[in-house]
């Protein structure tokens, strides 16, 4: 029972909890077990909140017994990745300069997920301050792929993405400013959804650009995620980049199919060097949405690789203002990732001013290339997990660095401000999935998820679990 | 009959045509003789497209004629800030450097204008790429207030503001980026409305700052700055900051009233050195709005007059990263206002890192501050019009720059980037126009314009014309 009860996705334990054939108070323990059984193996969290975890399920199972169902997240295990602030709960964003951090207030998000009844099992191991995505933790350790545990998980959400695939939450919180939502999905096998910049808030949610960081979901499926998009979305007065666009109700049209949409595949960016069975797992999800239907075509955004690029500095420049006085005074507490970071030249104001206006630039020309097509598809990393530890690795016969190998085909959405969900899409020969990218209009997070819902299910990827114990 | 016409508001006027009782080559040709007339002393134009405005006009009327009417501002004579690139016809951004300048494609706002069957009469004069607010522009000439033509009409849409109310044009639009839509709505005693960041376009409009420009309409009525805003108003993928929220019909909600609509009235940051007769105008329509049943009261944002200035230095480094190019090669060619600007220091990439942080924490301390009232009611400007040439004005016993004068209470909503509406309440003892600013939360024009069209209504302002010939 144990298994299957963690098995199920937030939506098919929802109508078991809102049908009181599920207790949440069972299933919690159910995932406090497995927590209890895979943390010293995988390391997915940085704080289990066993406690907290009890008594939020004890109140929501009062509360549905007593005839008040919230909704689809009423009594659902879930964890945040330890970038988001919980009140009363420490928050280290995988730090040692925060390492005991509590602060007095639940970030937007954590808010948003609490009252609508979850359940929180703790807070997941992330990089320090969310930097890097492939390196250990210098203080919380390294996570583990569930898949292979000598590999990584991606980052920086890599303790939520492990989580999902292990079976320890049935849903997570990542943050994503290059890729650290749909990178740990992407090697961890599972469902992730960086959403419009603006779509969801970030208040208290530590930064690392105030520009690109995006907050989302990591979850089992493409359903799960928009029940927890519902949740998150919206403006909120907290978070500047926040607009009051209408949040549509995403499980109405998820099962809509895409017949007739229009798919396109944006090659010359998208798919050059890739590793075999990347390219070809992607080639034939392609076929597979030609055969549900959608009008699949190539095109050629004016976008390339330099102007996306050309954005990175100011990524930098945010995080040595944001580390500038801790790093003055703690250098040694800061691990050598973000050491380099908050050490790396910057470029002057007119430099800096430039890279701001290439963002801009890259969000035109994606939302123009948005005008023929609704939604692009690509792969969602070049390569699948690599060895943890590994400071170069390979695609195909070329050696590049983690950066290059797992973030360059996601950044470009974060630049672009657009939303992307990541969803798995085959498995390589040894056994580590592969993933695809879905990526949409502003604000059009209901079309990307629907086109992901209709893949999803006319495939059997994310039904894979890794054997772990 | 000529100055009857050229009396008429955009709404008055569109009844009238679309009812075949006002021919639109009539009203051009009466705006054409009244511009021929007047623009030697008022110099509200750079540029006038008679015949353009001509051809307009023939096509709106056989149009009409024929049973297509577009909507309100078919047939109608505008003018466009010459910022607003403008297919075949030069569009020098009040430069000399783009004096011969002559555009392939419209601006999304004049396509859009275009569209809707308005007739162009010309391009109206602005400051050198719209920066400075007072001084005259180097290259084109001074405007000329039309109230006192020895002052000024305000900047940097100041030929638009003129034009408005010297009747040389049915409406205009302006652009926005520390007051220069309100400002000369202010200084002239007419309508000017920034609307919130990216709700319009900027797409073709030469560029002060990508992060603060805000296209909008200088007109002669409230429902006139609704019946523009309704044309120009949503997501253009050329423009990164325009975004898919539903543009609400903002004529339908106009005459709804205030009665009990919450008024917040910021006094410490807005009511601080005023000339009297601007604090006791302004504090009179407060009563107005109390005695329309608003619920009016002070309210204290957590903004800060040195976190809005910090934003500052990122709209210099913008202006020298944006004519770097030209002003290392034609430094003459630049005025002394702008040569000073593209000269002045700037802060390291940290330093500008921190002036777009304060810019977000203005944003999200005026947010805050709109979770309890609906708008908010200030001054425009802390005085009325100086003088042409003054280096610095008095306001009150203080001597201060005419851009402390002029633009200290309209820069906080660029920042801020929230809507914010400028109209007659009252004049001063020389007869020079004292204005009325009020702001709403993102996205709520509807809102602003509602509260001020319920004002505009119960108070006779906005029907004073300046006695010019």
């Amino acid at each position: 029972m144990t298994n299957e009860l963690t098995g199920l996705t937030i939506a098919e334990a929802a109508e078991s909890i809102e049908k009181k054939s599920l207790s949440p108070v069972e299933l919690t323990e159910v995932y406090l077990g497995r927590i209890e059984a895979l943390q010293p193996t995988v390391n997915a969290y940085i704080t289990v909140t066993a406690d907290r975890a009890r008594a939020d399920a004890k109140a929501a199972e009062d509360e549905i017994v007593a005839g008040t169902y919230r909704g689809p997240l009423h009594g659902i295990p879930i964890a945040l990745k330890d970038l988001y602030e919980t009140a009363g709960i420490r928050s280290t964003a995988g730090s040692k300069v925060h390492a005991e951090y509590v602060p007095a207030q639940d970030s937007t998000a954590a808010r948003k997920l609490r009252e609508a009844g979850s359940v929180l099992l703790g807070k997941t191991n992330t990089h320090e301050y969310a930097w890097g995505t492939t390196t250990n933790n210098p203080h919380w350790g390294a996570t583990h792929n569930p898949w292979d545990l000598d590999r990584i998980p991606g980052g920086s959400s890599g303790g939520s993405g492990a989580a999902i695939v292990a079976q320890m939450a049935a849903g997570t919180m990542g943050t994503d400013t290059g890729g650290s939502i749909r990178i740990p999905a992407a090697l961890c096998g599972c469902v992730g959804l960086k959403p419009t910049f603006g779509r969801v808030s970030k208040q208290g949610v530590f930064p690392m650009s105030w520009q690109l960081d995006h907050p989302g979901p990591i979850v089992k499926s493409v359903e799960d995620a928009a029940i927890v998009l519902q949740t998150i979305a919206g403006y909120d007065p907290a978070d500047f980049s926040t607009v009051p666009v209408p949040v549509p109700d995403y499980r109405t049209t998820l099962r809509n199919g895409v017949r007739g949409l229009r798919v396109g595949v944006p090659r010359a960016f998208f798919f050059g060097l890739l590793q075999d069975e990347v390219r070809s797992a992607v080639e034939e999800a392609i076929e597979e949405f030609r055969r549900l239907g959608a009008v699949v075509r190539d095109i050629e955004p004016e976008v390339t690789r330099d102007v996306v690029n050309m954005a990175w500095p100011l990524v930098v420049a945010e995080g040595q203002e944001y580390h500038g006085e801790a790093f003055a005074t703690r250098k040694g507490d800061f691990g050598s990732d973000l050491q380099s970071v908050l050490s790396a030249p910057l470029p002057d104001a007119i430099g800096l001013t430039r890279a701001y206006r290439a963002s801009y630039r890259v969000k035109e020309l994606f939302r123009k290339a948005f005008e023929d097509v609704d939604v692009m598809l690509t792969p969602t990393t070049l390569r699948t997990a690599s060895i943890i530890g590994e400071e170069q690795v390979m695609v195909g016969d070329t050696e590049m660095t983690p950066g290059g190998a797992f973030a360059s085909l996601t950044m470009p959405f974060n630049v672009a401000g657009l939303p992307a969900l990541a969803l798995p899409c085959g498995f390589d020969a040894d056994g580590l999935p592969i993933s695809l990218q879905l990526a949409g209009r502003p604000f059009d997070e209901a079309t990307v998820l629907r086109a992901g819902w209709a893949y999803e299910q006319a495939t059997e990827w994310h039904t894979r679990r890794p054997a772990l114990r």
